[in-house]
C-alpha cells in the first residue's frame, strides 16, 4: 500500500483510484469478513469488516440483503395512471404510489410486475415493457428496484390480498398524478422514479 | 369494525377507506404497540405491533429509524455536475453518485446540504435552491431525503473525509452524466431523483 499522504494527493489531484485494480477511480475496500446478522423477515441483516484503500483504516458496516422489487407504472388505454393507497408502517401514514412489491424466490422481475399488478389491483394486460434497474440505497442494501410499465391495462380479476395488506386502488389522469406529486402526496423515491422514466412528473417541461 | 366483507366490498367498489378516520382512502392501521429492535449504528430497528383495518388482522412489522439524509446536485458555472466515486457497502461496487449524506442532530438540511458538498468534495457556493423532499423508503424507513441544487460551485477547499471514507471527485458534462445513466453506470435511485428535477436524466425530452 502506498503512504497515505501520497493516495491521499493522487485521489485528490488527478482521480486515480487507491484501489489497485488499475480502473480509473475504482475504489473497492478489501473485504476481511462477514458475520451474519438478525433476520428481520422482509431483509436479513450482515455485518461486513472492510479496510479503507485510501488509509488502511478497517470498519464494521451493516448490509441489509434485501430481495430485489419490482415497481409497475400502469396506464389504461385512456391514458389514466393506476395508483395504490395504503398504510406504509415506516412513514406511518398513508401513501399513493404505484404498484410495487417483492420478487419472490426464483420468480422473474417480469413475472413478479405481472402479478404484483394483478394481485395488488386485479388489473392485467398482455403490452409491458422493461425501463430498466435501479438501486433503492446502495450504501447499505444489496437489493435491486426493476421498473415496469404495463399499457393498456385493463381491470379483470379481483384484487387478491394477503392477510397483512390493506390496498386502496384509483385510476389518476396524469394532470392528476403531478399535481399529486406536486402537493407533496406523492413521495415515495422508487415510485417517483420509475414515473420519471414515462412521465414529465415534475411538470418541468409542461 | 364492520363485517371484513362489507368492508373488502365497500374499500374494493367506492375505494372508501376501511379507516374510521372519516378521509377518504385513509387506511390507518392501529398501533398496538412498539418495541425497540437491534441498533446498528447507522440506524436503529424498531418493531411495531399493528392491525389491518380492513380485516383486523395483526402484523409485527421492522421499521428502521433513520436521520433525514440529503442529497446535492451542484453545478459549476460551466454547467458541469459534481459527481462522487466511492465504495457503496451495499452494492459492493464502486459507484458514480451526486453528493449526499446524512443531517447531524440538531442540524437543519440546509446546512447539512452546504457541509457534505464541502467536506465531500471541497466545493461550495453560495447560491443554493431547495427542491424538496421525498420518502426513501415509506415501507420499512422513516426518513426523508431533502434535495438540494447548488449552483456556480467552486473547488475552495480541500476534501475532509472522515477515516471510514475513500471518494474521488469529477466533474462531468450533463451529456456525460446522460450518458452513465444510459448505460447503467450511476444507479442510485435518490441521486437520478434529485438529478431529475433539475436535468432530463432519462433522455426523453432530448
Amino acid at each position: 500500500m502506498y503512504p497515505e499522504r501520497v493516495v491521499r494527493m493522487l485521489t485528490r489531484r488527478f482521480f486515480v483510484s487507491p484501489c489497485l485494480c488499475g480502473k480509473q477511480r475504482c475504489m473497492t475496500w478489501k473485504h476481511l469478513r462477514s458475520e451474519p446478522g438478525p433476520d428481520f423477515g422482509i431483509f436479513q441483516s450482515r455485518f461486513d469488516w472492510l479496510e479503507n484503500p485510501r488509509n488502511s483504516h478497517s470498519l464494521k458496516a451493516v448490509v441489509l440483503e434485501v430481495p430485489d422489487w419490482i415497481n409497475v407504472a400502469a396506464f389504461t388505454p385512456e391514458g389514466k395512471v393506476v395508483v395504490v393507497h395504503q398504510y406504509r408502517f415506516g412513514m406511518r401514514k398513508t401513501t399513493t404510489e404505484i404498484p410495487a412489491g417483492i420478487i419472490e424466490d426464483g420468480e422473474s422481475h417480469e413475472n413478479a410486475a405481472k402479478r404484483e399488478l394483478l394481485e395488488e389491483t386485479g388489473y392485467s394486460t398482455d403490452r409491458w415493457e422493461y425501463l430498466g434497474w435501479v438501486e433503492p440505497n446502495p450504501a447499505f442494501q444489496n437489493n435491486r428496484c426493476h421498473q415496469w410499465v404495463a399499457r393498456d391495462v385493463r381491470r379483470t380479476n379481483r384484487q387478491n390480498l394477503d392477510d397483512g395488506e390493506a390496498i386502496a386502488v384509483q385510476e389518476l389522469s396524469v394532470e392528476e398524478v403531478r399535481d399529486k406529486i406536486h402537493k407533496g402526496d406523492m413521495r415515495n423515491s422508487l415510485a417517483l422514479l420509475t414515473l420519471s422514466r414515462v412521465l414529465d412528473v415534475w411538470g418541468t417541461s409542461a
